[in-house]
């Protein structure tokens, strides 16, 4: 077998075998492909797409192109949760603890963030100390401890995915959905969990901008989770604006901390205690999704899932006092506040313009060796469907510089919408892929 | 402008504008674009064939890319030829001398070979001495002085096409007729000539199999040259069957030798009339192909051609006197006969079969850094349409052991074809294209 028979069948829209995509990861692990070679054939697979079956078999070659974590000895059962990325999206600080807190074991890998849309790596990396480099067996001796651990990527997992990954980035190939697919359930299954959630994020500010693409990316991570054996669940949910009331590192973990203490009652918290819930009854642990609701509402009403927050920091080398000191957390020296210029119903609040935003005033990565400022963010006072009168504040932007907040209020405007008729609020929750 | 546009704009099958092409030429030329980008574009422009004006733009900054030739201050026309490339194709060494023995200038530069198809550069090689680095400066006071010079590529002319071309044979992007002419064209015009003429070949061991696919090519080589504004002539030749009655690098130079010694008439010194009459038509110097012919083969009677050949050894290091003496050149020392095994007319003698034998025996290149034998290859007795008895001999192998002469000998009887009925020869030209 040699590489390029493999890139002229995918050329000439042949069906792989599976022993040509196990060659296929293996070679791209070990450099034996070059990576002039493998764009080239992700450019024939971006424009002949993959099977249902092939990426299955991609996924698996993928996950076995490395080593896998094997979890065997943590309490039962492992779970893992993933998200496709959308602006705001600091699910995993709260959903991570608040599952241990309910008795699950959750180890997790995860990204660093590029582009609009940030990555847990990131938003830790803002808390002084939060140690995102735990190696394997860190991971697993923290997880039997406490019940929860997370690390950034580490390179013995999925290394063919490693390597795909960037040059997709760079060659136009990321749109793909089996190459999505694969590239997420990879590094899923060498991650050793057994049940998973994944959330799929639909709107302007996700890479899915319409709830048919959403779902069409769905259905096929559902279809790779099945072939490889996972127990999978699925949600599609809202990010046509952002997720919760900041974007921005620091900003988002302090908001996190806040619905870890039990005191916030908002549009996030709700769609983190939906996501429990699917966690726990996909685990089997409850009966219902509704009884998953209340033991999550229950596990933060009652301080577990603070208390599990706190360990967790601390294991991680982080203060935990900062979840409830949460103005130790790096802070921006501008504030820029944007208003309200016409009474009304909120219509719009673009997640795009306000990612794009972000992104521009230092808070994401355009490349991928951008350095990012953890305390600059725009906070978000209003959501679809928020009554404002004229002159109430909208957005707080936090800023370097005056001028970085100019250019963001630019931005942000752009992106707003105030109706006089009255527009309804509406659940994070689109739907549900079972 | 950014290449990651580029490669989505041609992934999603967009026309591109020339200032994109432009820019594409000189970021790979210099690098800036990535060797694994420009594959992926590659890929994408496979896919999604360019036009007839893109491959003309494409064309044009590619020869742009670099240093063009400047001929002036040699004596017109200026004419270059160029072969797409088949099995036994010397014609190059026959037709130089010719041409400036007719009284033309003749400029080349010619490529190594790889596969089946065999390059003039090796050939040459093959004469102990024979430079094939000539530097523009050389090249050009050379043909100054007798009218002709051929080189090696160099480097600064179109290095945009050296670039694309290498990633190409690497990633499964070769059969692409847009890529192909502007790899061609880009070549001769940066080597300034002022017309050309194009020897498509069509047939088992040349690249296009069929003569619709030659007829294919030579047209959009034809369009490109034409909005180049090069005056160009193309003939379409057979390729089902070794050109001439030798294969292999020094055997071809003792034929081509042959033919410049006017003792020679063969299919291949008609073919060698043939292109040379086109020339001199394409040209201007001939009213019609009738008198170029004739004019042609003046030169072969006259021993013009044989002294200009031996003044052109001379001028580029090598013994002249191997033209008349090619028992000078290097030899193998097995020689095996392959006879007929009944009687008959031969109906096949495939192209390819010989081709591959050759290059197994050492006489060609698998891989581009692979050493050539210059002295192993096959002497082809017959051709389709010969008349032979049985235990006539049909080939001979050259070879450097007794087991690759009998690897060599069944690929090459797998190739053979004889006929219990008459079968007819054919003009080794098939068509003219203007």
């Amino acid at each position: 077998m040699n590489i390029q028979e493999i890139i002229a069948a995918k050329r000439d829209g042949l069906k792989h075998t599976r022993e040509e995509l196990n060659w296929l990861a293996k070679a791209a692990a070990s450099g034996e492909a070059a990576d002039y070679q493998l764009s080239a054939w992700l450019m024939a697979a971006y424009l002949h797409p993959l099977d249902a079956e092939e990426t299955a078999w991609l996924t698996l070659a993928m996950a076995d192109s490395g080593e896998r974590l094997d979890l065997t000895g943590l309490p039962k059962p492992w779970v893992d949760k993933h998200s496709t990325g959308g602006v705001g999206d600091k699910t995993s600080i709260v959903l991570l603890p608040l599952l241990a807190a309910c008795g699950l074991t959750v180890v997790k890998m995860s990204g660093r963030g590029l582009g609009i849309t940030g990555g847990t790596v990131d938003k830790l990396s803002s808390v002084p100390g939060f140690r995102m480099d735990l190696s394997p067996e860190e991971l697993k001796a923290q997880a039997k401890r406490i019940g929860l651990a997370i690390t950034g990527q580490t390179p013995n997992l999925a290394p063919a995915d490693k390597v795909l990954y960037a040059l997709r980035d760079a060659t136009a190939t990321v749109g793909s959905v089996p190459l999505i697919v694969s590239s997420i359930m990879s590094k899923k299954i060498a991650g050793g969990a057994e049940t998973l959630v994944l959330d799929v994020k639909s709107g302007s500010g996700a890479f899915m901008k319409t709830h048919d693409e959403a779902k069409v990316l769905a259905i096929a991570l559902q279809n790779t989770a099945k072939r490889a054996g996972l127990n999978v669940r699925l949600a599609i949910t809202d990010m046509s604006q952002p997720l919760g009331r900041t974007v921005g590192n620091a900003l988002e973990v302090a908001e996190a901390a806040a619905v870890l203490t039990g005191n916030e009652v908002s549009r996030f918290q709700e769609l983190c205690v939906d996501l429990c819930s699917l966690t726990l009854f996909a685990a089997g642990t409850v009966p219902d999704l509704e009884s998953g609701r209340t033991k999550g509402l229950d596990a933060l009403a009652s301080g577990a899932a603070l208390a599990k927050a706190e360990a967790w920091f601390e294991a991680q080398g982080a203060d935990p006092s900062v979840i409830v000191r949460p103005d130790k957390l790096p802070s921006a020296p501008i504030r820029k506040r944007i208003s309200a210029e016409q009474a009304g119903w909120i219509e719009k609040v673009d997640a795009e313009s306000v990612g794009r935003a972000v992104v521009a005033l230092g808070g994401g990565r355009e490349r991928k060796d951008d350095v990012i400022d953890p305390a600059v963010g725009i906070e978000v006072h209003v959501e679809v469907g928020s009554r404002v009168e004229s002159g109430e504040p909208l957005l707080t932007i936090h800023a370097s510089s005056e001028g970085a907040a100019a250019q963001a209020e630019a931005t942000v405007r752009a992106g707003l919408g105030i109706s006089n008729s009255e527009v309804k609020r509406f659940n994070p929750i689109l739907e549900f892929v079972n």
